[in-house]
């Protein structure tokens, strides 16, 4: 009988959730709800739970080792609450997994979302050759996952990772966490937008236009990437100094820009970790796009498993 | 019969050796060298084997579980090799262990010296009721080892916790590593002496002269203090941030001033963590002076027992 897990991956926009099974395959394609998130608590999670029930309901003839759940935000690990969740502010400080479970009558796993990707990558993805890397997930924001022997490094309550919040410039632009030049103030959609504005390259435009405007030959446009590229390569090459992984993964909405970023990117990293000149480091993009965290937290509840059987 | 191993701390200037017991007692006062540096290669292993030997001879009665040596430099795990050591040149890409592990028929393990000493605090010193933390020493340059789970945190080659060389400042002093603004160019006694320099405090000022003047008040040298402290708390912040482990120690010369440099350096990391304004996490000196690395060093050999005994 194939044992599989179910994956959730409560997105900014929109719910999915997959069944996969203990070799990586996903069973059937992804559900994929427009969550009501106005709606509240109550929605949010009756959607979570509808989800998961379709599944259990779909494989009932296969074992299911449990359900993981990748959410936006701080997750405090031993509690199963979530904190600091800017898009789903009405779940923090609620015992999310708990009442979950309760009502799935099946052990859930909480973990933040960009833990979940860089798992998952490892996994079935772009980490599938080693034990050790670390994602950035260049989003809206910036987020970070750590994974340290094919398992997420967690730090003491579950806040390890914040990678996005890591100080690149001292005196940089303020950032909503208090701080001042954090990464996700020069490496994200948000920041390459409010760079466009205030170079003046025109007023509303999305990253995606800053983008086609760089791809034009832009050479504003081009420099925001270069920044942006610049910045990220300083986090690397601190990261590369701190850890001495073989790999470190990008991915999420920016990576189209990769061709734009990336050269300044890695001239920095070059020059700021000797490490990196004197191993066998490789930066590189993504290999699940979307489906990261899917596959991450579908792996979660089966990972336990597949650690006592070996 | 009691079991111990033997710990080797190769330092700036001298060499020091010491039995210590499994639970963690100096079984004699350590034995302490002026190694004749400059006698080259030969000079400075034949002094290893030399303190080594005298000590298995004087516990012959207890059972040696084997040696550690902390050799400041970047360590090549799993050749046993020492590759960019400053002070030693003439050891790097020499087969080290395998070379000091036949002149005296036991099991050698290479450490570098910052991550002996963070193994050391962990053992027996400011760590012991933590299984993860970080230790910065603040000596001539910037060290850093990281414990996690109770133990050194290597990375792929074992050049993991290259702390010194982290970015504070991208536009900062440069570094001889080829990077600008790392955390050793700011926060170390060189530093500190430098800044004294460019500050005209005086010529040939040592870092103690410096901290002489900042506790009789001299404005200037509290600043040079302070902006240590500054740099400090941004890596700190960073490492918080990474790891969210509960406690962050700080080791070495430099560790008298304290009281100047610890103030900013508390300021900077609340501002740039929002981990560490949310968490008990611990920012605080460690305990074991310079007989850090020699513990480590010496608990190397025994840890691995231990860990299979538990």
């Amino acid at each position: 009988m194939t044992e599989f897990g179910i994956g959730v991956d409560l997105g900014g926009t929109n719910l999915r959730a997959a069944a996969i099974d203990r070799d990586g395959n996903l069973l059937d394609k992804p559900i994929n709800v427009d969550t009501n998130y106005l709606g509240g608590r109550e929605a949010v999670i009756g959607d979570i739970v509808a989800a998961v029930n379709r599944l259990k309901v779909q494989f009932e003839g296969s074992r299911l080792a449990g359900v993981g759940i990748g959410v936006p935000g701080f997750i405090r690990l031993r509690e199963g609450f979530i904190t600091n969740s800017n898009n789903l502010p009405y779940l923090e400080n609620f015992p999310v997994r708990d009442d979950i479970e309760r009502r799935l009558g099946t052990p859930i796993i909480l973990e933040n979302d960009a833990n979940a990707a860089a798992l998952g990558e490892t996994w079935m993805g772009a980490g599938k050759e080693v034990d050790d890397l670390v994602l950035l997930t260049l989003g809206t924001g910036v987020g970070g996952g750590i994974i340290l022997d094919g398992k997420v490094l967690h730090g003491a309550l579950g806040m390890a990772g914040e990678l996005g919040h890591l100080t690149i410039d001292p005196n940089g632009p303020p950032c909503g966490c208090g701080n001042n030049g954090c990464l996700e103030k020069i490496a994200s959609a948000t920041a390459v937008e409010s760079m466009a504005y205030l170079m003046s390259l025109g007023d509303n435009l999305t990253s995606r236009d800053v983008y086609h405007l760089a791809a034009g030959g832009n050479i504003k446009a081009q420099r925001i990437f270069q920044q942006m590229g610049r910045a990220l390569g300083i986090a690397i090459a601190n990261l590369i100094n701190t850890f001495n992984f073989p790999l470190y993964l990008l991915s999420g909405g920016m990576l189209p820009a990769w061709d734009y970023f990336a050269p300044s990117m890695l001239e920095e990293v070059s020059r700021r970790s000797f490490t990196y000149r004197n191993s066998q480091t490789r930066i590189e993009q993504a290999k699940l796009g979307n489906l990261a965290g899917l596959y991450g937290a579908a792996y979660l509840p089966l990972q336990n498993q597949a650690l006592h059987s070996r």
